[in-house]
């Protein structure tokens, strides 16, 4: 018979105690899996107290997978449920996380691991990285920022801290809505909604309007991380070519006339990955195209913000009468890419559609940070930075361009004059390399870019390599162009 | 002939002056839309400068617009374009959005208008609100969290405002992967990606797992949000009732012998909407189950934390030795809901493949937010938090069950006493009211219930009410009890 000892006059309730003791008893395997316990009457005489007190013991000690069934039955003492510790736990899984994927799935994970493994992340090399699309931290408002955050916190934070509304925070829809007037577009707060960065704008408008057959245009080259998400909702991508001047509207036309698609995805400013910008005309002739087979226009203005050289018409946003353009906007190309705020810019009905669709894929945007944010901007440090990051960036293209001309002189190579924003698309002709192994002489010569590959929705044989100044100061981008003339002397054999 | 005043002594470059008085005149309407303008020889001639200097001037204006040709051929001035202005704009769009939308998009639309129409967001009135799973913001550790915040920026602001790691920051990851070992888990960073919330995570779940045809097996009821999204999967939802003590395990193989589910889905604590939590052995069986037919289980934890009573037994991905148990954590349920902060523990491989899925639908989740949260949960403020909150809701939860047992006496309302969350959940038996009938008559009573028609994945005629003191204290559970009470007499009609 198990001895336990009850004492009434201890703080723990009656039944606690009677449950801690057994649960003991079991642990230290004084009662072994098998054993059979005292009925909770014979043990509730046992101790003098009540029989509900051992019943409630008892259903404890059950629910917790010490008894094999629950009181009133038979009661026996229960094997010890094993636990994966970290020796325990098998280091492969039982299911083979490949055929447990979709099919989508399976497709955006081999895009994903083809372009990971391109990326060389040694640290050790002083490596001029020309490749990402990240911003120069050196530049970052940080303490604007914090003091930002660190005021609205004070000011609203219970309010900021529970569930906030997921078509995003009302303050910065506002100063969005606001701002967009710089930039010619007439919205009002309930046309924005906020996301976590464009990336998750384009998720939503794929989630919108793309699914399987769906046919979406886009322009060929066009953003790398585009594609594999419309791969993804497994549309039909209809690459329509970048001409010098944006992208070929008679080849649009004809593919417009083929079949309605979901939508047109289109990057008018300093594209990603060309750098072309298009003029007033060819704006409005893409605008009334898209009117005429009344198909959505997605419009990424990633770069809106960077106007530095002024050369750019405004965007098909600010022409969209009849309210068929879906802008995508972001903070992340001019102030901070780590808060991960964007917005979409649409029609009222688009908008409510686009949030409840946010809505069931994560509620809403991180309220904090949209209301720091919010904060930040009303105050004026925004216009602030975009006007000090105009000063800089405008004398860094300037680099740019100029080390360009004096350390890549070979006749194969060309490129465009950018306008903006911070990329420079380079056409290699005649070249035999593959795209992956241009990339390795370029990193042999401690300088990152990115081969065309990855921007065409189709295969291309054609060479190009795109280079980005986000993240350099001008003695890098300097430093970074001789690297990059060596490297295409080498390229060239010469 | 136009007359332009052209000055070397200014500031600005010289085809400046001529693009901006040349820009002025059209804006002006002296210079009239197919007005012919002189050509670049004669105007430089004209005008004592260079002739490029004209031609970059006319370049600027015809890229903005303001002429028809490139310069060069011959040049006149264009229509202006309409910009949409708000006078301008129409009201309408051109599309119809619901034509413009996918067939999942669709659906989920009308899921989601069906559920916001059934709210009285009327903030003039005093009602309690026991639908809402929101927080009890008067709880929130607001300072120290700001605190941290602050910190954190001063700290290490430009790293974390830069791009951040899409798998999460690692200190935070670091920091679940340690707490999870209070709940008999062992797992480490590398195990653990951080999502927007559980929301996010589920999606990512579905959209690595889920695609049309997919079976996936859910308790039925279940996670209201959980149902839609499903249905945007275009997955073929399979619900297997609930019994008193959890998911019906002979239900459940019967199903999986039918045909193999992508995955179960499980929420073992404080289920949502029931409120039950199973035993030590349904959760054994349950995963043996899941090993033995080599199907992944999707364990919903969103209450993890809130086991004020303390009779609650291990995870089941605390047993999970084979690897198959994918494990959905938040502090939205503890915390601070509004930062949008949850995770997902699984097998490595598991996590890779979500990461991927991560990166092209958001990037990452916002970096500063995470790292402030990692801070805060370090410096030991999140035991501090959770400890308090279970002091506070464990008195709760009693003034909620002692005020129901006091004011809901019908014989045809039952309930389980609750073992830890914020959820009572209600059966009621002879109703003849349909659903929306019931939540008028408790608005009616000012107190916002839910019934359970949301949480079913078929059609349910029985009847059922949600009860949720997460954002009341026990004064406002107690009068919350007493209208709810009122309301049942109103429909059994006494």
């Amino acid at each position: 018979m198990v001895l336990l000892n009850i004492d009434d006059r201890r703080k723990l309730p009656l039944f606690k105690q009677v449950y801690e003791q057994m649960k003991d008893l079991i642990d230290k395997d004084i009662l072994k899996p098998g054993d059979r316990l005292p009925s909770t009457r014979s043990l509730a005489e046992n101790l003098g107290v009540h029989r509900s007190t051992v019943y409630k013991a008892y259903e404890e000690l059950w629910a917790f997978g010490y008894l094999e069934s629950r009181p009133g039955s038979y009661t026996v003492v229960r094997k010890k449920p094993t636990l994966a510790t970290f020796a325990e736990k098998s280091d492969r899984s039982l299911l083979d996380w490949e055929t447990a994927s979709s099919k989508p799935a399976r497709t955006l994970y081999q895009f994903y691991q083809s372009i990971e493994s391109g990326h060389d992340r040694s640290p050790t090399r002083k490596i001029i990285d020309m490749a990402s699309l990240d911003l120069d931290a050196r530049l970052f408002p940080v303490d604007d920022f914090r003091k930002s955050m660190n005021r609205i916190i004070i000011e609203k934070g219970p309010d900021l801290l529970k569930y906030g509304p997921h078509e995003g925070y009302r303050p910065l829809r506002e100063f969005i809505a606001h701002r967009l007037q710089n930039h010619g577009i007439s919205t009002s707060w309930e046309e924005i909604l906020i996301t976590n960065g464009a990336q998750n704008g384009f998720d939503l408008i794929l989630k919108l309007m793309a699914e399987a057959g769906s046919r979406v245009i886009v322009e060929s080259p066009t953003y790398s991380l585009a594609i594999p998400l419309l791969y993804f909702y497994q549309a039909d991508i209809v690459g329509v070519p970048m001409a010098t001047y944006g992208i070929d509207l008679e080849c649009l036309e004809r593919e417009l006339k083929k079949k309605r698609p979901a939508f047109v995805y289109t990057i008018p400013n300093f594209q990603n990955p060309t750098g072309i910008t298009t003029c007033q005309s060819h704006r409005e002739e893409l605008l009334s195209l898209c009117e005429r087979f009344k198909v959505p226009l997605v419009e990424d203005a990633f770069e809106e913000e960077m106007k530095y050289f002024g050369k750019v018409p405004l965007p098909i946003k600010s022409m969209d009468r009849s309210q068929i353009v879906v802008y995508l906007g972001t903070f992340s190309k001019v102030l901070f890419p780590g808060i991960r705020i964007g917005w979409i810019a649409a029609n009222r009905e688009c908008i409510r559609r686009l949030s409840a669709l946010k809505r069931f894929s994560d509620l809403s945007t991180s309220t904090p940070v949209q209301a720091a944010l919010s904060d930040f901007c009303w105050k004026g440090s925004y216009d602030i930075h975009v006007k000090r990051m105009h000063r800089i960036y405008r004398k860094r293209m300037q680099c740019a361009v100029e080390s360009l001309k004096t350390h890549v002189t070979h006749e194969n190579v060309t490129w465009t004059d950018p306008t903006g924003g911070y990329l420079i698309w380079l056409t290699l002709v005649n070249v035999d390399q593959a795209d992956h192994i241009l990339e390795e002489i370029f990193l042999a010569n401690d300088v990152r870019i990115l081969t065309g590959r990855v921007f065409f929705p189709e295969e291309t044989a054609r060479k190009y390599i795109r280079l980005s100044i986000s993240t350099l100061n001008e003695e890098e981008i300097a430093e970074g162009m001789r690297r990059l003339g060596r490297s295409i002397e080498q390229i060239y054999g010469e």
